[in-house]
């Protein structure tokens, strides 16, 4: 089970202006094969599926662990493209007046037919993620190469992103999200190096540039933000430490867990966008309304 | 963000015996356009994506707690195909023995090549699940109306899996499933009620069967679990409150929330499937292993 | 079986100018989750599946007598896209000439690679129609609960595509198909309630935007369309009428069922397209051709 | 527009047995690359998209013409399909007595959790029949050679179909689609020829097996039924006799075209399978039930 | 077992510009139904599943040998999608420049986050080919009649694809295939006369447009490349003259088998793009680098 | 260019009986995530799409080496499955016969209706190979990763086929193919190293289990295959030696590479499946027969 907190792992800076095509971009982040949607549910089913737990412990800890930091992960590219996507159409109740006419250029129309201009499980072409990307194999050390070769390759896709948009939004998430997948990487080549002996952190960075280059990502490793394993956990998950454990390849410094959640950012409230009757439309009985609202809600809404 | 606990919503109690094409069915609960997948992923974006939270903060609250039950409800369903696999081949790490034979005649190919006899995102005849079961857009009322219907499509397919499975550890699941199911129909028919007056619970149930015909939802029921939304977060979602309350149209009995989750029960543990190399192969350095063990985790593996 | 009359629902003004990302636009409500192959297939295949028919004839002939009429639709939809498509391209014989070179820079290639310039069973991203699409329970209520849900999603897509296109064709196709979809909505909610007894209809207009703020509905709700129901048989599914009675929630005008279609307009004539070979290209055999019309359709072509 | 005719093209016998396993493979039929579906949408958008009609009228007439008679067999085979069905599992009100507990062998699981135990627009191995069957270039040559190789491609699946399965109602219904398939080949070959003088129809029967060893097809050819294009329409395609004209390459009688569909055979009741609530459950409100049979339909249901 | 020649089936001409959006279209080339993908793997399946080969060893020997010149084909595909993508980004090792910038406005952001500028196995709107596309029925003239049709399909594929493209690079390939694509249209049909007697190569050309039309084939032609059938075997594959013989149905030249491939041309050389770190980044190592150059290369890098 | 040579890698023993869902079971091998359509089109891919490849010479010849080779394993695959699928059905010209009544029970229904008995390009559960498994990033030392991880899955998916099939045929196939993914497995470590100085190979075996369990591999090893590089090409890829060389890390043996493929084995000749009509059927004309093979092949057939 899980609970919830209504925060965000960061604060997301407002973007500087609406970008249609900049959150198609950053949707290969959420649902492509390598997008947030496929470290999440990679690692979840790993953990559900997990055999010998008692045996693995540490294995299994690390792997249920960052499990759980990516729902933060797939929540952060969901409201980086929801800011990029708010105001890229005209705002209008009267739908003669053609408000979505832009959206009939821009590159992913599902923003506009399918959600409220929101995002979606999709990629940035607009095909939708789907389970095949799961990679479950049972075997621990294949598992792990998995892993470290998944985390490499999506940070090949955020580093491709982020040269394609410099919206301070999407280059805040991705910097972010460059230093935190900088762990997991480090994390599945600890435990590989566990089972093996072999140093495949030295293999790193992959590819071959430093998160040192991204400005938003160096500002976070300039405070030690790499050499922390979060504990996304009020008591479980103790046992990352065994492996998050010794000195970063990099820079030398101590590893160290963090027993909760990052402090984070507020949830950015997302403005409504009335020609997409988003949330509502000007047909609501306003009568109705309002009675429910006192109601239900102790207010008018 | 989430933390995650390590408890299952209930604890699930062991098959009589594996039963390999019982758990090719279960997936449909996992994977199919109606699985946990996807209500578990259509409540996620749609909380990501709601416009205008403030003034609709208690259908926020709602959408964004039910979506967090939900991973509670994939870790069951996952755990359940689990436990219908294990031991469903011959453990052996000689892999001449054909240790595998079985399988060659099993219902679902990928729990036995692609997994370690284990649960994957995908349906009854295994098709991946993918993101275009996601429905979201953000217009509230047809978003609530689409959950309505999801939860109650979703309603239909466990059913028809408890009628195709006696297997107490999925039976005991399918119960349990149903009444927390019911609480989310219920909840998606009051919400629609607040904006239209429309008493929709009295179309209830959907499809035409009651849970009390269902043994292992009836006891909890009898309990009143039926009654119960639990708030999935430690200081957030305090409005579905708003929305959860008055009385249960079935008996007439009073609503209520439960701040915090369910106590639950046990992860089960997944044993070892040697033949599978899952967690281990028979090829694994002995010395290297010992050594890692005693180094990393303090103890021999 | 069915009998094809060479008819369209409705006369399609030419539009304005050719438009090849509005013709993509209006794909979404062709091939689409939501668009009109989806109704045309869920009711035509619920209609083929009835259970208990005898017993349940109304609601029978209801499905069965509204999928007819969704054929109307596709057929619509598909002539509004070849008319935005028509022209869209230099008309050449001569392929050196590059007179498909602006399509390189439209939304959806496959209107001039794989079709000649005109409509396929895909969406507005060029995703092909799926049959994962078609919900059919075999549970009455159920599946009428899809259906009401259905044609709302249906609603708020055509909303929006009208709102991305002010193409004069667009918008008279996406009017009528308003009021129509309208149509059946209602419908589903009657037999819904006669189901169950609940006035499901109030929860109208679902998104809470009234069909009166098109003005190329309107128009046709001023006239009455609204309140018909087609019979689309020359002897069959005389029992619709039992469901498509009493009056409109909206308006209170009384309900009826017309027997036969509706008169309709023209099936728009497609130009040729020569740098496409459609109908056909210049190599074809001009004696060959002669000879064949004279002898096969006694006129020169 | 169509006009829907509450009958089927044939009469279908009642199957000897149930056969889950052989309504599985039928489905290859319905929702396969070469099945109904396919033949059905692929001539419904070459008839929409025809460029040229009135210069072109007799292809366009034979194109949209079968595409009519297409539905048909769409219609056909889901009947076949779901009287294979009924009856497969236990009939029962009771989900504890396991009623469906034999469709966890069976192949096609999406009979009995999607549907209540019918067919669904999928093939032989429950993958989705999907938009990039349909083939419409625009080319008339090239579209009539497809059209031939499509209808060929069915054929041999319908004979491998014929042969997997000897259920009378399967048999039945093969039978005569090969002969109205067989239609279907020589109209697409004589149109060919007529655009190239190339005596298409020599190349048949492809494969190279004759109709006359299907007896279920042999009868309907000894009655004339391969010399016959029906005229789906009250009035128009009246240009199809263009085409279909001149005699039958095997055994020189001559083609006709008759106006109207054939007679056909009364469309057959599907029984209620109880255990999948279809079409009502046992918790359907029986005072609710009787008070709108009574005021809706004039009778108890 | 295959032997492969670095060396291209032509040599290919720089681009004049690069450009994004034709590289998008000339995917359709290789990946879409019927791109080189298609004619590769249909004939190579084909070939490994041909039943009764000694008894008809030339149609064997003719697909096989045509599958063979197949590879040639996508490969020719895949260098000029590269050719057309080099150069469309900005060239920089610092990511803060957005070099790719533009990309996200191009049609295929796959290009541009999947791939380092280069081709891959998609078509012009990023669907993956995949291998529903492959038909092999095993029935000598059904498959025949497929592969007959396959080229015609890709025949008019590719002449869209040169009148949206006019790029020197583009239309070199495209002029060479439509005179390559045109002798195993050729090809096929003198198979299927073959086994039927009909003259089927007098229905081409398919579409109806000659290949004359296009300089980049005509001159091909010119010097009677439409006649050679290329033996792509050391030793294998002689009996194809038996099907490849007798004349040309447009020209009346004789046709005639050549050993082994042609001369071809250079395998174009794809620089480097630094800015997706291809083929390495700026953090490589170079220390490394130089020493492994040294040790494994024998040079420096 | 490839030239092709009509010789399997392997001489493949007759499968002591016909299995079909073992070949259903093998089918995993060919078309999905991790078959042998996957490494070849990876490599082959990488191959094309190399940038900087003049420079970096030995990693081309590397890739487009081994891509090479696996053009003979896709053959090996299939050809195991033609076997093991030949004489599964009844062989009979008489549909009547129902000769493919047990197929209808089969694991893989596209083996007997898309197919002649013979292999498809698709995965053991039959989804189509799709191009969405290539992966081909550009940057060399993550597409080294992804290699060497892809063939680690790989080998995990041999292993476990090899589990569930004990046909000789099966397991002499994949003996081999064992050994020769093992050479890939280690040549892609090599290649990591050169770049990085990570001691890549001593990851291995993954899974944790040696080659030298299965007696099919270890026939094969024992006679030092596993130590040679076959050269695909007449010419080219010379530089391959360059990063295969130096010593095995299993046996310390010494890696060399062999000009050429090896010797192989024959071709098998699949039998002629009458009652599929491959690749004939009974009503092919025998004149026709008979006259085409005297003029065309010099013999009658």
């Amino acid at each position: 089970m899980i609970l919830r907190v209504d925060r965000l792992a960061i604060e997301l800076p407002a973007p500087e202006h609406p970008s249609p095509n900049s959150a198609a971009a950053v949707q290969e982040l959420m649902g492509g094969r390598f997008g947030e949607m496929s470290t999440l549910m990679n690692y979840t089913f790993q953990s559900f599926n997990f055999r010998g737990r008692d045996k693995f412990r540490p294995f299994y800890d690390l792997i249920a662990n960052i499990a759980t930091e990516e729902f933060g992960h797939i929540e952060l590219v969901s409201h980086t493209i929801n800011m990029l996507l708010s105001g890229t159409t005209g705002r209008s109740t009267d739908p003669t007046n053609t408000p979505l006419e832009a959206a009939t250029d821009f590159r992913n129309s599902y923003h506009y037919i399918a959600s409220g201009q929101t995002s979606l499980p999709i990629d940035s072409m607009g095909a939708p993620w789907n389970g095949s990307y799961v990679f479950c194999s049972g075997n621990l050390k294949l598992d792990l190469l998995h892993n470290f070769f998944l985390e490499c390759g999506a940070r090949a896709n955020k580093i491709r992103v982020y040269e394609m948009v410099d919206n301070a939004v999407a280059r805040e998430m991705v910097g972010y999200l460059l230093v935190r997948g900088g762990v997991h990487i480090l994390a599945y080549a600890k435990a590989l190096e566990a089972l093996s002996g072999v140093d495949v952190g030295k293999l790193l960075p992959i590819p071959d540039i430093s998160n040192k280059q991204f400005p938003e990502a160096r500002k976070h490793e300039e405070k030690g933000l790499h050499q922390i394993l979060y504990r996304f956990s009020p008591n479980d998950y103790r046992e990352v430490s065994r492996i998050w454990t010794g000195t970063h390849p990099e820079d030398g410094s101590t590893l160290r867990v963090v027993d909760g959640p990052p402090e984070g950012g507020r949830v950015p409230d997302h403005p409504e966008e009335p020609q997409l009757t988003a949330p509502i439309g000007p047909g609501l009985d306003q009568g109705m309304l309002k009675e429910m609202a006192t109601r239900l809600f102790g207010k008018a809404m």
